[in-house]
């Protein structure tokens, strides 16, 4: 990487990082504010069931897989492997929650005969967290199970750096898809008066989407990618040797 | 840029820009479709006059925009200038259709007398159109005005870039709650039941999304970014002297 590419506007990041972090506390506030002072807060086996829905999905697939995305960034200049743990336990956790986000909506469907999966929401949720699954099974296979080429690595990168943040863009619009359902089902009347309600959901549609923007900035910035530590270098250059029969010095 | 980057994966390029136009000719087919076929044609005086929006809002502000944005990977090797006003001309046309659909939104609710600006659709929505005509008009005095400093101009574009592409994101995000909405008004209680209608406008949702996913991937690959022609990287160095007061032989 060029140095002064590696240098240029980097002071601009630790303030959008910390941006996007207010952003993402200040969603799962407004999330959990909604739910439970309007929609009559948590339950497992009661009719507020459906409430886990919302809030696992925001804090796991939108809040901790965008800040899964974001250790690359922050811990730039921490050693690879320990970041690579972070970024993989920080998916886990969002896998966890977001499955019992998922169990809790289908369970409460069924507990009250309501149909599933007809809506535009639930038909992209569905096709973003499957693609999410392949996504963490490729990635796992990858990057963390030992003796895969680093030709094959380096190849698999870029497209799952690209589908990583198309993913959470995508649960961005999912949830949003959610709330207008949520909204139009609970206040078929009322959401048109744009009750404190309504003021409250279509400001967290916006704080999600400024979320969003926030991370996807960060994330796109080359000049804010990870440089590669001198030793990882000489490894890559090392495994490429092997891998591809390419020299070290060649052009 | 690096000659063998330059070369690497470009033949994959013309089946994605193929594959975008199918995606977004196929979005516009199917909106046309739907709103022919199950929401009563189009008028502008008359009852179907809503109509109007939804196609004016996936032909200018999804498909013309976005291949406003493509332009620069498609025409890579033509001259930047024609490029530009290429570029230009494709988003003065998706300006002036965006604002069509809008105005029929806005004079179908009055005359029907339904409240205007309540729902996180016409939330996002705004903001995404307002942002869109502040980059329209930062992006012509920046690129078509003469006189602007080179200095700037490459300050300017990596924002211009992103938003660009944000922009296009977001109004995607904006056409599925438009779509989630109108479904549920339309069709309240058959929905649930998955009829024909909610199928087509299901698969429309995903058809954008695919085109919103495709134009991402194109936009975002550095190795398929236009190289600059030997005249203007020339002309860029000169540029550069004089405004930045760098000696172009500087590493």
């Amino acid at each position: 990487m060029d140095d002064s590419l590696a240098r240029h506007n980097t002071g601009l990041m630790p303030y959008l990082v910390a941006a996007s972090q207010i952003l993402g506390v200040a969603a799962l506030a407004v999330t959990g504010t909604w739910l439970s002072q309007y929609r009559g807060g948590f339950s497992w086996d009661g009719p507020q069931q459906f409430n886990v829905h919302p809030i696992c999905m925001v804090l796991g697939m939108v809040f901790l897989c965008g800040d899964a995305l974001l250790v690359y960034r922050v811990f730039r200049h921490e050693s690879k492997k320990a970041t690579k743990i972070l970024h993989g336990a920080l998916h886990m956790l969002a896998l966890i929650i977001s499955v019992v986000g998922i169990i809790a909506v289908f369970q409460f469907h069924k507990k009250k005969d309501i149909p599933d999966m007809y809506s535009l929401h639930s038909w992209l949720g569905i096709t973003t967290f499957t693609l999410y699954i392949l996504q963490w099974i490729c990635g796992f296979v990858m990057f963390f199970v030992p003796g895969i080429a680093f030709a094959y690595k380096s190849r698999f990168k870029p497209l799952h750096v690209f589908l990583g943040l198309s993913l959470l863009v995508s649960t961005i619009a999912t949830c949003l898809l959610g709330l207008t359902e949520k909204l139009l089902f609970a206040l078929p009347e009322e959401y048109s008066k744009l009750p404190a309600e309504g003021v409250l959901c279509n400001t967290l549609g916006l704080l999600l989407v400024a979320f969003g923007l926030v991370m996807s900035y960060i994330l796109t910035r080359d000049e804010w990618r990870r440089p590669p530590l001198p030793e990882e270098q000489a490894l890559s250059i090392d495994f490429k040797t092997l891998t591809e029969g390419e020299s070290p010095n060649e052009p």
